[in-house]
């Protein structure tokens, strides 16, 4: 190890600070802070980006590194931080200042448009605001794809998933697209042979939803006294090591969505209680990238949590916290709740066989808007017409089409993909999972979830940001990402 | 205006900016985050402490004040600001940043040496860690009266009452060491001539205290639209323009002491709400210096909310508000509750009449400390003797002695006299804002703040940092700082 390396792990530790610092305010801003408090909120947030961007691009780093490569690591771990420290680097000294002060003053300009325009379904006031945020991001991929050395919509695919390229989303998607359609429908006839299942009535108090959620959260393995659980309009996780924070939100006509919204991330927020303590603070003890974390929450929400074995266990829980009566309580009726099938037209509540399409979509849609093949007038033209290939229904209008999601009014392009690329990854570790300890699917059953966090601790969390998200599947799993387990879990949850 | 001081405004928005994002931190850390959390929040603050201290003493701010400071400014304000700058700038410059940095070890070891050491009343236990802090903070007075041109102790002081002295704090003192125990003696064989209040028998559940704490803070004109109430282990508040954030503790066997800690907070959150908006983010658009922010807690909760006119009213609110039943709820008890005097060890748990005479030892003490006329060593044995002088009587053990209070573990030297300068100011405040404005107390009876709050609004908290306590207190009430509106206050209250 050289001074130099050690100089930039001490740089990193505090930039890292900084950074968590800033996720504080913004999880403050979106769980408890009063109205009043948005525009001191927005200076902070601002002063500390800025900070952030100041200590990135400022040259003695650029010197380090440079030094820093001069000599191999031998400790694999020292390497990947390494390599990670320069690829951070170079995210932050790919742009121009001026294209970073315009691109948030963009985003943050197409963020306040969309939120008007979103529930007046007003696509052509938010055309101008969010020509600018294409127009700029078109300017960005650019400029990164020169720095890294890839095709434009790869260098902000990069920013979320490193390891997999647009061309090999495609084939990926490729495949989902030719068998999703025919397995939807099978499934629907399917479904539509068997009796409705029912919710049970309401209302649940926000409070004991919440106890509901916290005991279903422990039972998950997750440790609140290195973590909590808040309210927010949409759930996220975020936090520091040692306090991880997970939101949800509380539906009193509907418990189920927020038990679900629980699981989900309790699984982000167990990736994150799991990520190794030796290099905290270290770009190589963070998160691997996306797919990785949506893997982790879906394979926990989506693989484990809605399985007969583990509502057989949760059923009469839901029951007891709250205070429900009747056969709507029982295991199978919630478990056909959980696995409930229906086209949609938002993304957000769509099962996970339909989510996928609504990926697809957004995934073909800003690889083009990217190119320049999409112009951002046609938008709402050509998503109407992938829904109505896609999913089979058109939305009545905007809000319920192309101005659904805040992603690209707030400049994430290349996020999108991540979401069902985590589906595909959570399939395939669960599959692998069980094959090696037999004893996951018997412990869920009892609401014992440790066999399975073992697995997952040993052959993910532990591992942190050491790996791709390529090389940690094949090691774990044998393979790189395929979509054949998530095919087969399809089969087997909706069909055998 | 000079670009000079353009752009001085700019960076000194964005220092106001990371203090913020700071403060946010510390509240979160004392409200609501999990344990597990510590170590990262530690390094969090450290690092934004630590980009702060660095944009503070960069050479070219210097550069800027200098600059700035050759061409008068016309404004007012803006001169104030100026002024202000140059002070900040004084504080972070008069100290080699090896100082800086052993001190904040020093302490960091000595406040986890006081946690030890006060439950367990090992004063032995904690001297090594005292000595060096009290060594380290000699050399800060030193460095920082060379800076200042004033004595050491005073240099201490500047940093939260810049306007008064020693000298001159010796003189407030002195006279209320000569008044104030004969005082007492009449106020408690008078007080003993009475019938005893009784506390009305609890529990009072946590939810509903904090219900009625926001009714009593809404009520004395506290914007829970920019702010907020939530609970820590001692109450305090922070926060940012706009989003005010106090907090309370609830004791479920009396009510009364969060009652009246919801009332001091809101005194602050107030005058926090009321800060000059034109100003925000400037240093002359901050609260003035701690004995004004003393004044207005103790002004609202001290003045207006412990008078017979008052709990007239909030009487059966609180009964209401806490379903209580029977005599003791009569507003006569709760007031005779609410100005009970009785000696005690513990400075926090004072009433006013003794307050004082806690701060007078600590005054007189760290004086001598700092000095060096005061031996850490014999802080027990000077402050056994002071609290026989002073209070008439001896704690059993340390921990109701000098381990009591963690200002001086924390480094806090020059900051335990601006505790009674806020008491004085509060009096002579609420003095003449009743002679000014005669239907003050007529709306406390009525649960109507209004008035007073005016009155506050326009001869306090609308004045930012414009003007030094004695200047403020000068305009709004004709007279510098001094001890009769106190006096006399406390005659009417408990002899008249």
């Amino acid at each position: 190890m050289t001074a130099a390396y050690q100089e930039l792990e001490r740089r990193f530790a505090h930039l890292a600070a900084l950074d968590k610092a800033q996720e504080l305010l913004h999880w403050d801003r979106e769980t408890i802070m009063p109205s009043g408090g948005a525009v001191a909120r927005g200076e902070q947030l601002a002063a500390l980006g800025l900070v952030v961007h100041e200590k990135m691009v400022e040259p003695g780093l650029s010197d380090l590194l440079d030094e820093a490569e001069q000599r191999a690591l031998q400790d694999p771990w020292q390497a990947a931080n390494l390599a990670l420290m320069r690829r951070e680097w170079r995210h932050a000294n790919a742009l121009d200042a001026d294209l970073v002060e315009a691109f948030s003053r963009a985003t943050s300009k197409a963020v306040e448009s969309w939120l008007e325009a979103r529930p007046a379904a007003d696509f052509a006031g938010f055309l101008p605001a969010f020509r600018e945020v294409v127009c700029l991001t078109r300017e960005i991929a650019q400029a990164k794809a020169e720095a890294f050395g890839v095709k434009p919509y790869d260098a902000l695919l990069e920013r979320f998933e490193p390891s997999i390229t647009g061309d090999e989303i495609d084939a990926l998607f490729g495949r989902l697209a030719e068998v999703l359609p025919g397995l939807r429908d099978r499934i629907l006839e399917q479904q539509a042979s068997r009796p409705e299942p029912r919710l049970p009535d309401g209302p649940f108090p926000a409070e004991r939803q919440k106890a509901l959620g916290e005991r279903l959260m422990t039972l998950a393995g997750f440790d609140t006294n290195r973590g909590r659980l808040d309210v927010s309009a949409h759930p996220f996780t975020a936090g520091a090591p040692g306090d991880i924070r997970i939101t949800t939100r509380f539906d009193e006509a509907d418990f189920t969505s927020s038990v679900m919204a629980v699981m989900h991330e309790t699984g982000h927020g167990l990736y994150e209680q799991g990520l190794p303590q030796d290099w905290q603070f270290q770009p190589v003890g963070s998160a691997a990238n996306m797919t990785v974390h949506e893997s982790q929450s879906l394979l926990i929400e989506m693989q484990a949590s809605r399985t007969p074995e583990f509502l057989s266990h949760a059923a009469p829980l839901m029951r007891e916290v709250l205070g429900g009566e009747g056969e709507t309580w029982q295991a199978e009726n919630l478990h056909r709740l959980a696995i409930h099938v229906a086209p949609g037209f938002i993304r957000v509540d769509a099962d996970e066989v339909h989510y996928p399409l609504h990926i697809m979509l957004r995934t073909r849609m800003e690889r083009d808007l990217i190119s320049g093949d999409l112009d951002p007038a046609d938008v709402p033209e050509v998503w109407n017409a992938g829904m109505a290939e896609l999913v089979g229904i058109t939305p009545d209008h905007d809000g319920l089409g192309c101005l659904q999601d805040i992603h690209w009014a707030s400049g994430l392009f290349g996020y999108f993909p991540t979401y069902s690329l985590g589906a595909l990854a959570a399939a395939q570790l669960f599959c692998a999972a069980r094959e090696q300890v037999p004893e996951i699917m018997q412990g869920l059953a009892s609401g014992n979830f440790s066999p399975l966090l073992e697995w997952l601790r040993e052959n993910v969390h532990a591992k942190g940001a050491l790996l791709s998200t390529q090389e940690l599947l094949t090691q774990a799993t044998g393979a790189p990402l395929a979509t054949e387990a998530f095919e087969a879990h399809l089969q087997q949850r909706y069909l055998d």
